[in-house]
């Protein structure tokens, strides 16, 4: 039959046949919000209501500056089904980045928690085209002196809860999300329904993370940072209940709170999250026996993170991979049917794989020729990728700067290899390879085993420039309060752990690492810091 | 990115990231073959440059009469992915229903088992279009007479095991199954690429049956119905391992040591079927231990059935609903969050229902009139639905012919109650449905409560003629072998188990009842034979 693959069809889906799940959202420290998914689409229908009332056209760009919460959730199908683009924008990029995202997407309204007014009062000179702004969580206007200013719970007071949603094709924009790229500007990853759509469907096979409709799905990483990894949409399609942590994501006490008091069986996080949770366990003495599945990705997560979930907490994390790109999830690692095959080595480090792709994408390793490389689990080459949820094109940009090769093939810049089964590991990313006479280093495995040592908190290993061998690894460590170790000890920890000539030519201890707006170590300003260190101590 | 949605995307899948799983077919009592996913799709390359070697056009229907093995899943992907249509005929038909579905379709090619040679020879004078007959799991032509007949072993064993796989659209036919009215000529459901990859998708999420690559399925419903309720392109697309039971689907003590033997974990079947191998277990002292999930679905399923799986094998067995022009699942029921808010009745009852759509599916149900009835698990009405996976026409029949309202709802032929929550319940056929002075009395509610009784072994409900109330439920019953029951007391069965006004008017024994090509009860036969019963007895 032919109807379209729309976000709306998931809402309608939701509404029809889990009306009734309930939606938890913490609104302070000790309380909660709770509704339900029909509670949100209702109100996702006035709000639609409300932006035609506010006179925006379809395809209009309306920008959130929210954390995750049922309010947010109706921004996400009122905007995304109204026709309109919803563009979430991340709250921690710098101010120039924020405005020029604003600009950049032409943004018609901006839906704002009340602690991001001073910043949008500070950019209100260079901001453009918005028509005006929008406050959650509040009931006056915040102090926002914007030309219009409303407060999103009047707004939707006055209007109808009834609605007639347009039906847009399948192909067309109903989101995007900016990547903040270490160089040049931000892009805008433009989503269709289709490929959003698809991409829910895919990572709601089982493997692929798949919840059901018993599960109770806890979102640990912003709804402001590609769709919370789908889970907005892939939530309500199985029936799962959501539980919101809104603006305490960061606080391990309430977020703990959360989990045993609203029994949540399925989080996914990054691992810095997740690493202050458990630890915040640890001392309180709390536990996650209601949680049956865990997930985390978005950066390299040490092995410790995945022994301590299993032995202290009996929960098996699953490592994940993705994009913004790829509308988020490209792998997933969970133990296949040859699982029972590994040593026990093997199955101690099986968890620092990112896994298998989902349903329609597919992978290829190149090398710096685009040959392609085996998938023998050794070669380690550019990760490129093709498929149903691959976004081919950025917002207001030429073909040529999409990316994505004749064939169809997107850099995705990170160095991976490919295990005969397809499963991938990432080793690096590409301008992150430490390049020592022609040969690649991956500076991702020094990192993990610098991090295994039992004095170091965080550790970067950059591609520092070398007269000889051009390049070579320089390990960038914090050590643990009150712990303590020599350069010298440091530097032995590598001795049989890593092939002879890819140890680190030297250590600097720092106090802390830099970090860039998305919480990731900023190599870029690592490498201007230290690029030299190696030439200049004559290493 | 713009790639359309295609089976071969489902082959493509499974080799890449599923290859080595295994794909095991019975070959005899005693023996499997074995082979792999990659293997599979190895032989469905040769396959299909033999099509084209053959002559075949894209779009030629190609035919199969086939049990379900490895052959027949190379067919499934060779035909399709090479852009023909795959045409699965039911050997079961009558030979005169057989030889009009070939020549409507217009099939090029027929692959068949030896065992149809001789029906086919008999059919050979009416049948037009056919090129010639290829003769699956034998090596000689099995004493076909037709103008080409060729071995399948050898057509395959000459070819190039690479391939350049067509780029059909995504709106392509690629398959086709004849539905065989009670009235009429049989009609081609035709499916699109789309439609088959959206139900393989849906169904793959968790609550709609999703199983896993740590599965072990094995379909007994054959492909030659309903492309085995999705099976074939389900498994692989999870990765989950095939056990195929050959011609020996009917053989309980094949079927109980093939699932012990192969270690399956989840079987999906019909009510007989799976109560032949309740049977069997039950005197021979088997047990289901591997098995993890099971489904039933194609026709009303006792309590009781429910019950054994439970109670005597540990095995929690999920009813679903389907039908043929939907690709085959509408629902599935598995207990919800809600389960546990039931009382004990409930609970035991649980399993009569069919349960929620799966996604893309939108279900209503409708009086006479055509107007809507409420979802309040009471209101029984015409089931009409419709969604990504409903097909919308049939081959070679016009828009008018196509069960599709202007509105786009599709007209099931059941009758059914639908919870608040979207649970539908199938209460009957339209037209086996007891219209008793304008009220609507179930056939199949009565079915249910006449086979809970100790002696009953098979009972129909049929509407027959009636002077006052135009309509009245008759009731014909086999007893079980060496048990007895008068009419009296069986009809004193239904007192305060169903309302007193839904009571059959008579009773008759048979010693067996008729039944259709594809196993169902033929009320057809029984109103035509006992439809003036009451009327000449003046009941």
């Amino acid at each position: 039959m032919d109807m379209p693959l729309t976000i709306t069809t998931v809402m309608r889906h939701a509404e029809m046949y889990h009306g009734e799940r309930e939606v938890v959202s913490a609104v302070s420290e000790q309380d909660v919000r709770r509704t339900s998914y029909s509670g949100v689409f209702r109100r996702a229908r006035k709000l639609f209501n409300a932006l035609q009332a506010l006179g925006c056209q379809p395809g209009d760009r309306i920008a959130t500056l929210a954390w995750n919460h049922q309010q947010h959730l109706e921004l996400y199908y009122g905007v995304i089904c109204g026709g309109y683009v919803l563009h979430t924008i991340n709250p921690r990029l710098f101010d120039d980045q924020i405005a020029y995202i604003i600009n950049h997407a032409e943004d018609k309204w901006i839906f704002t928690e009340p602690e991001f007014i001073p910043t949008l009062e500070r950019l209100k000179p260079q901001i453009k085209h918005v028509n005006g702004i929008v406050v959650l969580d509040t009931d006056d206007d915040a102090g926002a002196s914007f030309r219009n200013v409303h407060v999103y719970e009047h707004l939707l007071a006055g209007q109808d809860d009834t609605c007639a949603w347009p039906e847009p094709g399948e192909n067309s924009a109903c989101a995007m999300c900016y990547t903040s790229g270490t160089t040049g500007n931000p892009k805008g990853v433009l989503y269709s329904h289709r490929s959003l759509l698809l991409h829910t469907l895919s990572t709601a096979v089982l493997d692929a993370g798949g919840p059901g409709a018993n599960d109770v799905i806890m979102p640990l990483v912003p709804m402001f940072h590609v769709n919370a990894w789908g889970l907005p949409f892939r939530a309500p399609l199985v029936g799962a209940g959501i539980v919101f942590p809104g603006r305490y994501m960061g606080n391990p006490q309430v977020v703990g709170r959360l989990i045993t008091q609203e029994k949540v069986t399925y989080g996914v996080s990054v691992p810095t999250i997740w690493q202050m949770l458990l630890d915040h366990l640890d001392r309180s003495g709390g536990n996650l026996d209601t949680l049956r599945k865990a997930v985390v990705g978005g950066a390299a997560t040490p092995l410790s993170l995945f022994e301590r979930f299993r032995d202290d907490y009996g929960v098996e994390l699953a490592q994940g991979w993705g994009m913004t790109e790829l509308c988020s999830a490209g792998t997933l690692n969970v133990p296949g049917p040859d699982f029972e095959l590994l040593d026990e080595e093997q199955r101690r480090q099986y968890p620092l794989k990112q896994g298998k792709p989902i349903f329609g994408l597919e992978v290829k390793i190149t090398d710096d020729g685009d040959n392609a490389l085996p998938w023998d689990g050794v070669a380690a080459g550019h990760l490129k990728v093709k498929g149903l949820t691959v976004c081919e094109s950025y917002f207001g940009a030429t073909e040529a700067e999409s990316g994505v090769d004749a064939n169809g093939w997107f850099t995705t810049g990170d160095v991976a290899t490919i295990d005969p089964d397809g499963t991938i590991q990432v080793t690096d990313r590409s301008k992150d390879l430490i390049k020592s006479g022609g040969e690649w280093i991956s500076s991702i495995e020094l990192e993990n085993c610098a991090m295994t040592h039992p004095a170091i908190a965080e550790a970067a290993v950059i591609s520092a420039a070398h007269e000889k061998w051009t390049e070579r690894p320089l390990l960038i460590a914090v050590k643990k309060p009150d712990q303590t170790v020599s350069r010298e000890d440091l530097l032995a920890w590598f001795d049989g752990k890593v092939a002879r000539w890819w140890k680190p030519d030297a250590v600097i201890f720092v106090e802390e690492l830099p970090h860039t707006a998305t919480g990731k170590v900023s190599k870029l300003t690592l490498r201007e810091q230290y690029g030299d260190y190696l030439l200049a101590q004559n290493v």
